[in-house]
């Protein structure tokens, strides 16, 4: 008998309504019971395939489509951004908005989450900055000694949650652009 | 009967006892039988006197010390920078981040505790930075139009959560110092 009697579809749907379901009660308040009454499994089936919340929540984020991978490179850092934040739709920044707030508590506490927090959302949108800013730094845009470039990941993703608790929304795409133009690419230097 | 029968000594010694228990097991999981059982309160009293959970946690983020009102002016916004981090001491930090943790996602769907949060952690702090700001326009440092202006309590803000998404801690304030001379200070072109 094979540990998976769950088709891969079946799977699929059931990572994404579980995340779904985290976006909308919080980590903390999710409970085994919802996640059951919400794919129609029972909990016997959830418990002998994941064995516990955060081994699914986990392994439910660790199967998420994650951020897109087309690269962008327009040729210069400004064209850049623009087409990063052109890629974000607006539905997808909200889901991805909710999941991150749903989150930053519980994985403080919970190693195993926070890993696949980190490696499932957060180190592919690093990579990506960090591809664009490289660039940047070999078309002599920018400066490689320059001491904005590490912090260029914290600037983006510091925004959606200063936002959020400064103005109780999700960040336009129209906002975010204004914020990389007067402090992302000033900090940067950008020529 | 007054509707308070608890001093204002005890009530002080509540409130900082559920934001300390919002803080360890967060608020979606915060129960009114933990907060009777840590103040050693009856739950009727709890509820008599609050209500509600949310009505008791918001009313706790009110009653708060709230961040230490010394207006801090060194004569330059470097200075001024630099005096605001080393007021900090490093278990408010921690204090404080668990606690915007804590509460991100609740705020997101309970607008009374939202208020309270934003009235009594947020805006002081933002009231601050932007005095700080000001003066440094009146003092010619910086100009009146760059539109990095409006973004400076995002750049701060957003840094506590950014720095514990991407790097599972809380900044530090040798963090947050080189955070703001590498990012914050140039994106307002400083003179």
């Amino acid at each position: 008998m094979s540990r998976s009697r769950l088709t891969p579809e079946r799977e699929a749907e059931l990572f994404e309504a579980v995340l779904e379901l985290v976006c909308e009660v919080g980590y903390d308040s999710l409970t085994m019971d919802a996640v059951a009454a919400r794919t129609r499994s029972s909990k016997a089936t959830l418990y002998r395939q994941w064995h516990s919340k955060p081994e699914l929540v986990a392994t439910a984020l660790q199967h998420g489509a994650g951020p897109g991978a087309n690269q962008v490179d327009t040729g210069s850092l400004r064209g850049d951004f623009r087409a990063m934040l052109a890629q974000t739709n607006a539905k997808e920044m909200e889901k991805d908005s909710a999941l991150l707030r749903a989150l930053v508590h519980a994985v403080h506490t919970n190693p195993d989450l926070y890993d696949a927090l980190r490696t499932k959302v957060i180190a592919p949108e690093e990579a990506a900055l960090r591809t664009v800013i490289d660039r940047a730094v070999e078309r002599g845009e920018i400066s490689a000694s320059n001491p904005a470039r590490e912090f260029v990941p914290h600037m983006l993703f510091g925004l959606f949650f200063a936002v959020q608790m400064i103005e109780d929304r999700i960040p336009t795409v129209d906002f975010m652009t204004r914020y990389v133009d007067a402090v992302v690419l000033p900090a940067l230097e950008a020529r």
